[in-house]
C-alpha cells in the first residue's frame, strides 16, 4: 500500500479524493488535511463512513514527509507555496504549476507517457480536459481551418465549495448565464496542450464558458471549419482510433448521444462527433469532479507509481 | 395615488414587494429602502425596468413621515426598533409583532375585519399562511380528534436572500432535509390563529419543516384524525362555504390537485381536502414570496387603504 | 374588442396564448380550439380560473368566420391545410408558412413593418427569434468575418407538450445533450432573415442546439470573427443604437449580464456583448413560449390590428 | 459464481440490478429479460459497457432452469404469472406476493433470517422499506400512542420508466403534490409488518404520498405521539441498539441530519429522531431504486445464497 497524503481535503475535489483513495486497492491515505475542519471527523462532512480525522496543514506536512505522493486540492497560491517544501512528489490540481517549467502537465490521455518519472505534476483544469481531449485528434489530423470555438458549461461545483449568493439555488433555478466571457483562464492552457499535437498560431480556441442549473458535469461543443471534408463515419472511425486503448475516452457513435448526466458519477471522457460539408461539431461531456479534478489525479497518481492507470476507479463507469 | 415607503427593499420579499407595488393602481412607492445598497438602482437588483434607486433607512425614515403606510421587510430586530419611530401606519411583514398587543394579526382570510382601522399589521409567516387557512375549517366546525399532524416543505428563497453554503445549489440539488424539527417559529402563530376560531388545548400543532430543491412555494400535509365521519365530498362543500367571497383561497376538486408549479407566481391559497371512515388529509399550496409575504401585505395594505383587497394583485393568477 | 379565435390551444404555446389574450385590453378571445380537449374547461387544463371550454376546430371555425385574426398553435401540417381554409387574417405559429411567398415574417424588431397589411404572418421560431436579433447588428454593419457559430439550450417546452420518455424528470435530471447537430429546421429561417439585413454566401449559420434541465427559456451564445477591431464600448452602443426603441430588446452592460432566470416569464429579448481584439461573442435569452412563441404573436396581432406593438404585454416584464 | 436470471431488465429497477449483478463478486448474471429490447445491447440502454444483450422471456425462462435464483422486476400481472413457472427459486421485486402465504417478506433489516431458506422472497415496496425501518423500534418499544402519521414523498423514477405526460420535466420542475391520498398500495403491506413487532389494532398508518422534483430517492417523516415520555438522546440510543450490526441502517445523530442528496446512490437507510413532551418526528431516506428495489433485492439474493448481506454492495456507501 502506497502512502499518500491530501492537503484541501473539505473542498469537493478533496471529498473525492478521500472517497477514491479510501476504497483504492493499493493506496493508504496517509492524512488528509483542512485547516477549517482540522480535528473533525471525515464522515460529518461526507456523510459516510469513515474512520479518518481531518489534520491540519502542520500536521499533515510532517506526514507527507513518509508518503510517495502529495495531492493538492488547495487554491493556486497555497498549492504554490505548499509544492516546494514537500519530499514527496507532487500532484497540484491548482492551476498554479500548468504553465510551470518542469511540471508535467497530467492529462493522461495524450501525456500520459511523461506522467510516470514526474516530480511534479499539474493536473489539468476541468473545461481544459474536456476541450483538449475533444479537439486533439481535429488538431493531430489537420483538420481545423481556422478558429476553435467551443460553448461550454458547467454545474456549480465547478466553482469550488462556496457561499457565494450567487450560487444559492434560489438565485440558479432554472438559470443560465456565462462567465469570464473572453478571459477564461483556461485557454492559455488549452491552446498550450492543443499546440503540442499540431496546432499553429493562425488558430485560435475561443471559449465562452456558462454556469448550468446542475450540481456536476460539463459539457462542451466546440464547432470547427475543416480544412478538407471528412465525414461523419469517417471522424467517428478517426475518433476511435486515435483513443484506442484509452480506458477513460468513451466516442459515442453520434453527437447526440453524449449525455451528461449519464457521464456524472464517473470517470469517463464521452466524446461525439458530427459534420456536414463544411463543418464539424464535437460534443464533450465529463464529471468537473472526476475526470475533470480528482478522478484524473487518480489516474495521475496511479501512472507515477506504476499502477494500471485506472487502478481504484472501473467500479464508477457501472455505477454511476 | 396612496403614498407608501418600503423598509427592506432588497431582499427577495422586499423585491418582491417592489414589483408588486410598483404597478399598483392606487398606490405610489414613495422610496425603496435598503442600507447595503442605497445610491444602486432598482433595476440593476431585479433585471426589471424602473426608476427607482434605493435610499438609506435614515433617508427613508424622512420620506415616510409623509406616506399613509410603511412596509417592513427587514429583520425582526430592526423592525421592531423600526416600527414605534415611524409616524404612518406600519405592516410588518418580519415575526417581531405577531404575539404583540395592539398588533392586528394580518391573515387576511381569517381576520381582514381587523385590519382595517389598523395601526400596526403584523404579516403572516409563509408556513403560518398555509397551515392556518388549511386548518381552520376543521377547527371551526369541531372536526379535530387529537392534534393537527403537518409535513411541511419550503423552496430555498423561505430562508432570504442568503450565502449560505448549505443553500448552494451543489448542496441543495437532489436534496429534501427537515430542519427546526419540533421547534420552528411559526407554531406558536399557528396554534394562537387556530385558537381564535376554536381550538381547544387538548389539540396541538405538531409541525415539521422541510427545505426542497425548488426556488419557491410551500406545500403543507396536513393530517388529522375526524371527530365524526365526514365523507370527501361534505368537506369540500364546508371548505368552500367557509371561503366562499375570499379571492385567493382557491378550494381544488381532490387533494391531489392541489400543485405547488402552478400556485407559484399567483397570490393564491390552493387547498385540496380527501377523508377515509377517520381521517382527513388538507394539502395546501403557496407562493412564499407572495401570499406567504408580499402579496398578502398587499392585501392587509388595500383593506388599511380601503381598496379592493386584491387591487394589483389580480393579474397574478393568470400569468404565473 | 377585436374578436380573435385561437387553434391549438391545449399545447404550452396555446396556453400561454390564452393567459395573454384573456387579459389583452383590446382583444376578445371568441374560441380556444382544441379537439383532445374539447368540451372540458380551459380552467381544468391551466389551473387559473377561466370560463372558457375548449372547442373543436370545427366549432372554432365556424366562430372565426367573426373574427379580425386566427391564431394557429397547431403542427405545421395542420396549420398548412387550415390557413387557406380561413376567412381572418392568420398568424401562424408554426414554421408551415416560414417560407413561404405571400406570408410576412413575422420578427417583429426587424420586419415589423411588413406586419401591419399583412393576411398571413409566420410567427418566427424560438431559436430563430433570439438569434436573428442578436446577431442582425453585428450583419448589417459589417462585423462578421467567417461564420456565425451559434451554441444554443432550450428548457424541455420547447419541444411541445409531450409523453416522451426521454423528456421526463428521470431522464431529463441532471442532463445536457445536443439534438438536431447540423440539421436543425430553423437555419434556413434563421439565414434567410440575415440575407435581408446583409448576410453574403460566404457566411453560414452553424447552429447546436441542447436540451437543458430547465422547463423553460432559450439561451444562445454567438461567436464570430470580427471583419475589423470593435471594443466592447462600441458594440455595446451599436447595438442599443440598433435596438433604440424597440420594447422588446435590452441591451446589457456585458455578456455576462444576461440571465436565463430572469428573461423568463417576459416577452423581452435579452442581449449581450463582449469583443476582445479578434471576435465578439454575443449571449441572448429569451423566454421560449412568450417572446419565442405567444409573446411574440401577441405583437404581430398588435401590429395587424393597429394597436400598440406590446399592449397586453407589459406587466410581464415587471413580474417575472 | 452463483448463476442469476433476471425478468424486467430495462425498467429503472432492472438497469440497477444489471448495474449491481454485473459488479457482484460472487453472483453472474445469466440472463437480462426484456421483450421490449430483446436483442438490443444492454449497453445501448445504459450507456455503460457491458457484453450482454437482452433477451426475450422465452428466452430467459430457458437460462433460468440452471440458475439458482430468478429476480422479477417485472409488473405484478407478469410476476404472478411468472413466479410458479420457474424452476429457480424467486426474488419477486413488484407487490404480487407480499401478502401471499407461503412467500416470506423479505425486509432484510427485520425479517433476515426467514430470507435464508425461502423459495419465494417479496421484496418490499420503497415507500414500506422506509416507513417499517423508521417505525419498527417505537412499535416494539411501545412508544406508540395513536397513529403513526407519515408524510413521504418520492423522486419521479419511483412511478418507473414512463412516458407519462405528467412526468415530464415540464411538468415537474417546480412541482410538488400529492398522490393516491389515503389509498397507497404500500399501506396494508406497512401495518401487516409492523403488526409482526406489535403494532396493535388501536394504531393505523396514515401515509400520504408525494411526487418531488427529483429524479431519485424517497424522503419520509413520522409523527407520532408518544406513550410515555422519552427524550432524543434515549430514543436515539434505542434507535442505535435496534439497528446495531446492521449494515444497511444508519442513525443519524438529530433529525435535520437525513439527507435526502446524500443517500441517493446508496445502499443505505438513513433514520433521523427527535422528540419533545408528547411527540416524536422520525426522519428517514433511502434510495428508492437500491435500498428501496434493487440494491435490498441483492442483500436478499445474498441471504438466499449464503453470502455477507451486503456482498457486492459495500461501495455504494462510498461513492454516491
Amino acid at each position: 500500500m502506497h502512502p499518500v497524503a491530501l492537503f484541501g481535503a473539505a473542498g469537493y475535489t478533496g471529498v473525492e479524493l478521500i472517497k477514491l483513495l479510501s476504497g483504492h486497492p493499493d493506496v493508504r491515505l496517509a492524512c488528509a488535511a483542512s485547516d477549517g475542519h482540522a480535528g473533525r471527523r471525515v464522515e460529518d462532512l461526507t456523510g459516510r463512513a469513515s474512520d479518518l480525522v481531518f489534520v491540519s496543514t502542520e500536521q499533515a506536512r510532517a506526514i507527507a514527509a513518509d508518503c510517495e505522493v502529495a495531492l493538492l486540492a488547495v487554491p493556486p497560491d497555497a498549492a504554490a507555496a505548499l509544492a516546494p517544501s514537500l519530499a514527496a512528489r507532487v500532484i497540484d490540481l491548482s492551476h498554479a504549476h500548468r504553465a510551470t517549467a518542469g511540471a508535467v502537465y497530467g492529462l493522461a490521455s495524450l501525456f500520459g507517457g511523461e506522467v510516470a518519472g514526474a516530480r511534479l505534476v499539474a493536473n489539468p483544469g476541468c473545461y481544459a480536459t474536456s476541450v483538449i481531449t475533444a479537439a486533439a485528434p481535429l488538431v493531430r489530423h489537420g483538420l481545423v481551418d481556422g478558429d476553435v470555438v467551443v460553448s461550454a458549461g458547467s454545474g456549480v461545483t465547478g466553482a469550488g465549495r462556496s457561499s457565494d449568493e450567487a450560487l444559492s439555488l434560489g438565485e440558479m433555478y432554472g438559470e443560465v448565464r456565462a462567465y469570464k466571457v473572453l478571459r477564461h483562464q483556461h485557454v492559455p492552457e488549452i491552446e498550450a496542450a492543443l499546440a503540442r499535437v499540431g496546432m499553429t498560431a493562425a488558430t485560435r480556441v475561443v471559449l465562452t464558458t456558462h454556469l448550468l442549473p446542475v450540481a456536476r458535469g460539463i459539457f462542451a461543443t466546440l464547432t470547427v471549419r475543416l480544412a478538407r471534408r471528412a465525414p461523419t463515419a469517417e471522424l467517428v472511425e478517426l475518433y476511435r482510433r486515435d483513443y484506442a486503448g484509452d480506458p477513460t475516452v468513451r466516442i459515442a457513435r453520434t453527437a447526440e448521444e453524449v449525455s451528461l448526466r449519464r457521464i456524472v458519477g464517473t470517470n469517463l471522457c464521452a466524446v461525439g462527433v458530427a459534420s456536414d460539408e463544411r463543418h464539424v461539431i464535437v460534443t464533450v461531456a465529463i464529471d468537473n469532479l472526476l475526470k475533470g479534478a480528482a478522478g484524473q489525479a487518480v489516474e495521475n497518481l496511479n501512472v507515477m507509481l506504476g499502477l494500471p492507470r485506472t487502478a481504484g476507479l472501473e467500479h464508477l463507469a457501472r455505477h454511476a
